[in-house]
């Protein structure tokens, strides 16, 4: 990293610059682990035993913090410290090392078409009638299938497999191993299955468990992306049966996540690791689900709800509402019905001491 | 795709056609978007508003929906629509354009053997002594160990990984990203390790921790599949120890599922995504596990068991019961104690009363 | 295999040699299975009638098994079965099948440097001043990023993808499609998000839930794994924002397995498969994780924690704790929680009984 002055990163990040603000750094740390020459990231009072035990000169501080009693030569003072780390670590990024140009071993077929300016790596792969937007820069071993389409300035690591009929925006981030575009999982017994019994009966048993094939329901629709969409690694992404699956502009999609057939993901919606979404579920715009979060096939989830880790939500939800829990509740009925599961136990002792009680009393009557 | 009749879409799927039976359609599409030139899928009362509002002049209609009242030109009226809209989108798939014969960048060692019509992408890589059945198309960039075995007319994907000791049937289907055959998950520490303790003694807590390396304990049994087997886009299945990880003919696995060392899954199973199977556990014929399912090590699940979504299955379950929950039980009596979940913070309260009017009474007599 | 005695075996794994001790055998097999010139695994009693209804001479028995009733000729008798199976397993392990050398289809940056007897496979890709250590083999279509680090005897299968800013101790194993240093699942808005009302509140819902671009986060920590670290297929180790993402020496991750930003995991842990851990949580040494356990983000678990399956563990565990459920509880909390939650419907009903008591009791009075 090129160095720059206190100022400068100030300015940048629309800070204040306090102190000796010519001092110039190269890079950031851990206050405690920062050299003499590296700005100190102290986002709250947290990081302050490291501060005073490390060697740093200059840090990142929130509003509030006495950068002198940290004794400090300079601080850059910020409101909203994660936004701070947004646009300093944007600066500090020295990027991708993918080589400009077409290397030697890609294979394009010759009726694909490449925007101006596109990057693309070793062993890469385009099939026939795919287009490529402009500046898009394509890592080593990835495939492009027959007639995908991807827009300007995407950013496609190692091995990531763009599959048949889909269609993606601009600014498209994917790590590696993301795979768009694979079949849904969508299959169907000639007669009547076990589990659409299951289903109508609320699992009640059934005698007949036939032992049926399961016929493939093809994939035709493909999959709709829209504009700073990133995927990360080893996530999937399936085709829709009919109409495409559809992730909005601006959603961003964490590593190992399944995105279902036929789904639809609004807006700036966050998808954390491990999420599943099921067949045909439906999520508005500012949807963010935790860390394997599960949504069953078909539900609907409205703007704005917040799932927190690991719940299953088995029925639609209204919104702007917080869940939490399998099967997912709202998170304060969650919190408190947590409270008193701890105290189950007990309460079954105290009935029982209430029983012999009342027991008594009846006998004494 | 080449148009169709209505009655030959009909005859195919082994519906009725009604209206005027000689009108074409060139595709299909949701009731609300269809085109005039489009087969509306109109697979229950739902979609009527989309259809009235729509641009089709012809449908796929269940038995009983009213195709004049719609006002139709004509119509496809099944019995099960799930299982025409099989029959009709593979009539519509136009299939992964795998070009036909081996691309010149594919590398088969001399030992391989390819069957009759294998086609090869590019950068593919097969091993020695490794087996194609004919009719295979294997897409670009996918790799097959030295001595794996493929039945005839596999469709592997882009960037597969089939491992060493891997022995796979007819029909076979690989999606982007899979991996047969890596190592299982199996290690042993010299001595007692707390892991161990924690089995033992249910969880109570034991003084000694010991740092001790774990040990591994290789993968000798490799994988057997069976016929007509499809897996999803990044699933795993692990080899099995000594004898193989086995599934059966019809099986159906979703993305990002992962089955472990020594796993036997029976005929015609579906696994949904994200499902784990622990080491050594038996699945029977027809078991369904829906979405982000765990199965826990050497757990037995019968012939036709059902597990909702998100199950955690922690004892063995018997043939034929559906199941549901964390840990999973029976799903009619999961329902029941989730009910009274809710409502537990409440009873609290009222067992609360209960103890103050007891008391009370005791001190009146 | 080479075939070996019953004694040289026994010598090997430092158990005891009984019966005719120059038996040879050729293999290794599950006692039902085993043919005449296999040693039969036979780890405790419950393999009894599956070697008796074989034909194995020989078998691997746990000390107290009486070999002679076994009607067998020699046997090889251990005190801890799995720890002879592992150092049995790696006797026999031919190994996989990577050809020595640098294949011609390998293409190495000029300035990467690859140490004595690295085995690079067909379209491996490896980047400028990345560093591979000796005996290391690398299979077919891994890509190394410019700048990463490999120790000494690595082993990386097909299709793995190191990333850029990683550092990777000796003896690293990473199964197929593993994702080093894909860039951390960090956003941030540029006011105060639902997320963040939600994570003070607990849960109430707000008024405004604006739609909000989230700003990237980027990725400058990139990751160090220690030495004897083994990775399962298809997972992902995300790279910090400002310090690396930690692996300690000896730990083992299995499949599908999602380790976030800026955690750090000790040394000698083991994380089943589906386990997702979330930014910044930290874990001690010997820290063991069920399969689909998920560590929420900024979470610290004590060194010797033990996690059942599927546990969500959203606060921290001290030191030596084993624990269960979702929310994560002690195991035997959990346990006496659960068989009390399944005769809570019950309890309603008695509760209900007590009442109708307790108020008659009371107009009575």
């Amino acid at each position: 990293m090129a160095s720059h002055t206190i100022l400068e990163i100030a300015n940048a990040l629309g800070g204040e610059a306090v102190g000796d603000t010519s001092l110039r750094v190269a890079g950031a740390a851990e206050p405690a682990s920062a050299g003499a020459d590296q700005l100190a990231i102290a986002m709250d009072s947290r990081y302050v035993d490291g501060l005073t035990a490390g060697r740093a000169l200059a840090a990142l501080l929130a509003r509030g913090m006495d950068w002198q009693a940290l004794r400090l030569k300079a601080a850059v003072v910020v409101d909203r410290p994660r936004l701070a780390l947004s646009g300093l670590t944007a600066m500090l990024d020295a990027g991708h090392a993918l080589p400009a140009g077409i290397h030697p071993t890609a294979i394009v077929d010759t009726t694909a078409r490449l925007g101006k300016d596109v990057a693309l790596g070793p062993y890469v792969v385009v099939g026939a009638g795919a287009v490529i937007g402009g500046g898009s820069r394509i890592d080593s071993h990835v495939s492009i299938a027959a007639g995908a389409e991807i827009g300007d300035n995407a950013l496609i690591l190692a091995g990531v497999r763009i599959g048949r009929n889909t269609r993606i925006g601009k600014h498209f981030m994917a790590h590696s191993g993301v795979v768009i575009g694979a079949d849904g999982f969508s299959f169907v017994t000639s007669e009547r299955s076990q589990v659409e019994a299951v289903r109508e009966t609320m699992g009640k048993p059934e005698e007949s468990r036939k032992d049926q094939d399961w016929l493939k329901i093809h994939s035709l629709g493909g999959v709709v992306i829209g504009d700073n969409v990133e995927i990360g690694a080893n996530s999937s992404v399936d085709a829709g049966t009919i109409r495409p699956t559809s992730i909005g502009d601006g959603t961003k999609i964490d590593a190992l996540v399944q995105v279902g057939h036929n789904v639809q993901v609004g807006r700036n919606c966050l998808l954390c690791a491990h999420v599943a979404v099921g067949g045909s579920a439906r999520l508005g715009d500012n949807v963010v689900l935790g860390g394997q979060v599960g949504v069953a096939d078909n539900i609907t989830l409205g703007d704005g709800v917040v799932a927190g880790g690991a719940s299953k939500i088995l029925s639609n939800v209204p919104a702007g509402r917080a869940i939490l829990g399998y099967p997912a509740m709202k998170m304060d009925t969650h919190i408190e019905v947590y409270k008193a599961l701890r105290r189950l136990p007990r309460l079954f002792g105290i009935v029982e001491n209430l029983q012999k009680s009342v027991s008594k009393t009846n006998q004494n009557d």
